[in-house]
């Protein structure tokens, strides 16, 4: 289906999207230039996921040609279909749920009925609307930034200057492969049964309302599930080999705010099993899902009953076959290897986005197609993705950037600790509405133990800020601005950090907590 | 009752500061050191509000001696008794009760009753809360910032060297005004009916279940206690003189990020009366509030039934008593002149705060108390605070900084505007869920024209970054940063946006959406 010269206005494409991925059988969606066959493309980017996608944009907005290939019939990849846009509506669903639970009855909040919340109705209320955002990104990558796709269509990639899609054989001189990665299934007895998911099957299969779960994994999709089944009402087990928030991804959470974190996991009834080893699913027969079994930290083995489980343990990508085509390198986990333009071994190949390995975010998998891109294009620029600011989200926001308090007394002579509730000894805490910030208002007035932590941890020497750490609401966005002023060659000091204008009441009070040490010539704890 | 020695927990000061506002004869809060009636203070600060209790830890942090005195027996001022505290609590009410009426009946939400949504309900739940910050600021003014205080005592300014409070005859080489400012009460017939409040008196004096609001203003604090008065099911009219958000203190509102928030207040139902004047108060003999009297545009009179009425109609320091024995000077507005220095015409004499004029924000009644004790401490600092980020809240967070999209095309040759929805003629954006951002994941899938609005505006020539504007949730924390980056001496490029990390799905899309521009030589549109 040849959709260059039409102009498809979002409902459009909508319909086509949906009656493409409802047939099988559906053909391919083509916006090309008319001497498509004819033309060698500056570079053709297998997969139009997040990098695929802003890759090949900036490559387009530079000057250059490129041209987008991929099997689903939209751009975005999983993010929009399966991976971020769902989880989002999920944890802003666990937050609604938690807020409606502990306000039960008090105020305006009726009494909380479990019973009116469904993981599988808001697990359709995405599947009904996840076309809209497919359509945009449709819409929008033909008609504002002019790039070519053929969609709808899986590529063969036959050389690093030929592939194959929709009956097209196109050429090239670079190749971008961008084909993400896939959850990590583990082999234990009953894999196959009922009534398991991984965040891709679960918005694509759930066909039942969960009303017990096991969550395997101990990492951010673990938690985030986790936290949200949990909030519907679904009591929810987490079995985690190591600790969890432990992972190597997880290696710049602060043990204060994991604390604060996990305790509120807790506190809200979930099961932490850390330690803890998934040996099988249980079942009866071919049946589905009755419970878990898991080897304990102690040894024992318990069976925790389960209709659902839910694995979050991962992704890998699946590069055999561009292995074989292409002669790439690719790491023990499947990853395809890079340097740091994003170029693999075989000249005019790259490699971007999940494909390339941890950590798996929107940032790295967009800035590594536009590294390409500009690489490409004939720019010498290399992206270090080795510091970056993070998040997951619990029925909380939690937040971070730069260094934990433990890793700055390690690197530092002297670090000075600011946070909400303060460094002291000895204060109850615990009856303190503190912080008594924006987007914790109802629970610092009602239930303090509630309203969140923050801190930031500062390098007493050279006054910069080394890192930041919250758990609350409202405060996520800002961390992407933390990120770029801690990182950028001069960093940002404590004296220009209070010297800036804050919002009050902000969601975090790193600004003016800042201003109340400035003053002082030798820096202390607040 | 000297509290120098003892260290009263948070529990026991919390307990001594209800004790003290309910007897109107309690004794002051004294906490000297035992040379305080001998000693020479480096700055007294009389009001140990915002700007005085910033200034004075400021100053004790540069090894300064400072002294606050406050006629109430709590550190803080207004901000946490009256003014942003509630407001934020109010305001995250609103928040609730909007999500809480769309999704009525849909999903996990109940059936909307607003019987049980109560003002009234929610002002005491302010009231039952509000000691805990109070007892924290004089704990922490004391135990962690170390600096001197009498509170619960009435400062007599005797000269610019001496001040009497509790007894005491403190002489100091600097004195430091910031005694804030109270709400503005228009001479109408009326006024001083039962039903008439402003923000002071709401959570003050308020006795009644409100069920009709007519809201006199159309700034800041109209709009945002107009709109949690409506949230709660009290029905609300605003009659504002000119256009809300127009007034001088709003106008750096971007002209479609106004038309969104008004245009969402009155799909909610709200009334707006525009070019309307209060004419008068209704209601029988000395009774109740019972309507009010506006003028129409049309120039005809209306009076509309009402219970309550709220005056939104700004601040204004009463400067008379300071006026009189220092001999500062004082604008028409009652405000107190000083230099960027924060010094009054009179040497060693300074005012901060509200008592010096708007903007009336907490970021400048700190900065402005820091600017004092810096330049007494010897620094030759100004404080410029005529460029700034700022918000209000609706059911939303209204957040801008910098430049509109009229001001920038009024001061620059090409001018870029990046926005969600897209910044495109004829494009369906009312279905459109975007932006699909966090914090309005519910209404993307469900009210997708609730989502709300976002734009950035480019020098298209510069690239730099000239402002930014959003309605949603979730992004405000972020432009505190964001204005530090676009008014520092360099700017922030578009291209330098958009090499940031994203911690995607971000309330705000600017990293993302600039990284799609950022290519191009010659910038567009997106």
């Amino acid at each position: 289906m040849d959709i260059r010269d039409q102009h498809p206005d979002l409902a459009a494409w909508n319909a086509l999207i949906e009656r493409s991925l409802a047939d099988p059988d559906s053909e391919p969606i083509e916006n090309l230039g008319p001497d498509a066959d004819e033309a060698v493309y500056d570079a053709v980017f297998v997969g139009g996921g997040a990098g695929g996608r802003f890759g090949a944009a900036y490559l387009r907005a530079m000057g250059g040609r490129p041209l987008i290939l991929d099997a689903w019939p939209f751009l975005g990849g999983s993010c929009p279909h399966q991976a971020c846009v769902p989880h989002h509506l999920f944890s802003e669903a666990a937050a609604e749920l938690d807020r409606m639970r502990w306000f039960s009855d008090e105020l305006w909040f009726p009494k909380f009925d479990p019973s009116r919340a469904s993981i599988k109705e808001i697990v359709d209320l995405f599947l009904a609307g996840r076309g809209s955002a497919h359509a945009f990104m449709n819409w929008q990558t033909k008609e504002q930034l002019d790039v070519e796709y053929v969609l709808n269509a899986r590529a063969t990639v036959v050389d690093r200057t030929t592939v194959r899609a929709a009956g097209h054989t196109f050429r090239t001189r670079n190749l971008v492969l961008g084909i993400g990665a896939r959850p990590v299934t583990p082999d234990v007895p009953g894999i196959g049964r009922h009534g398991v998911y991984d965040f891709v099957t679960l918005v694509e299969e759930l066909d039942f309302e969960p009303t017990r779960c096991v969550v395997v994994g101990g990492s951010k999709v673990a938690m985030e599930y986790g936290s949200f089944f949990h909030a519907t009402g679904c009591d929810t087990t987490i079995v985690s080999r190591s600790e969890v928030m432990r992972s190597s991804s997880l290696e710049h959470v602060d043990d204060d705010l994991r604390r604060y974190v996990v305790d509120g996991m807790r506190t809200r009834g979930m099961e932490l099993l850390e330690g803890a080893d998934l040996v099988a699913i249980e079942g009866t027969g071919d049946g589905p899902v009755t419970g878990v079994t898991v080897r304990l930290a102690s040894g024992e083995q318990r069976t925790i009953a389960a209709d659902m489980v839910f694995l979050g343990l991962g992704e890998r990508p699946d590069t055999a076959a561009l292995q074989e085509t292409l002669g790439i390198e690719v790491g023990p986990t499947g990853r395809v290897r890079t340097n740091l333009r994003m170029q693999t071994g075989v000249p005019g190949v790259y490699a971007i986005g999940d494909l390339i390995g941890g950590p798996m975010e929107m940032w790295k998998a967009r800035k590594s197609g536009v590294t390409a891109a500009r690489n490409i294009m004939g720019e010498d620029l290399e992206f270090d993705y080795s510091r970056y600011p993070d998040f997951l989200h619990t029925t909380y926001e939690v937040s971070w950037v730069g260094l934990t308090e433990a890793e700055a007394r390690a690197a530092c002579d002297e670090v000075i600790i600011i946070q909400m509730p303060p460094y002291v000894e000895g204060l109850d805490t615990e009856h303190l509405p503190l912080p008594c910030a924006e987007g914790t208002m109802l629970y610092a007035f009602r239930r303090p133990e509630l309203s969140g932590f923050q801190k930031l941890v500062v390098d007493g020497t050279t006054r910069k800020v080394l890192g930041a750490h919250h758990c609350g609401y409202g405060a996520k966005d800002a961390f992407q601005y933390l990120d770029h002023l801690i990182h950028r060659p001069e960093g940002l000091t404590i004296d220009e950090l209070g010297w800036m204008n804050e919002l009050f009441l902000n969601p975090e009070h790193f600004v003016q907590l800042s201003r109340l040490r400035a003053g002082k010539g030798r820096l202390t704890h607040l």
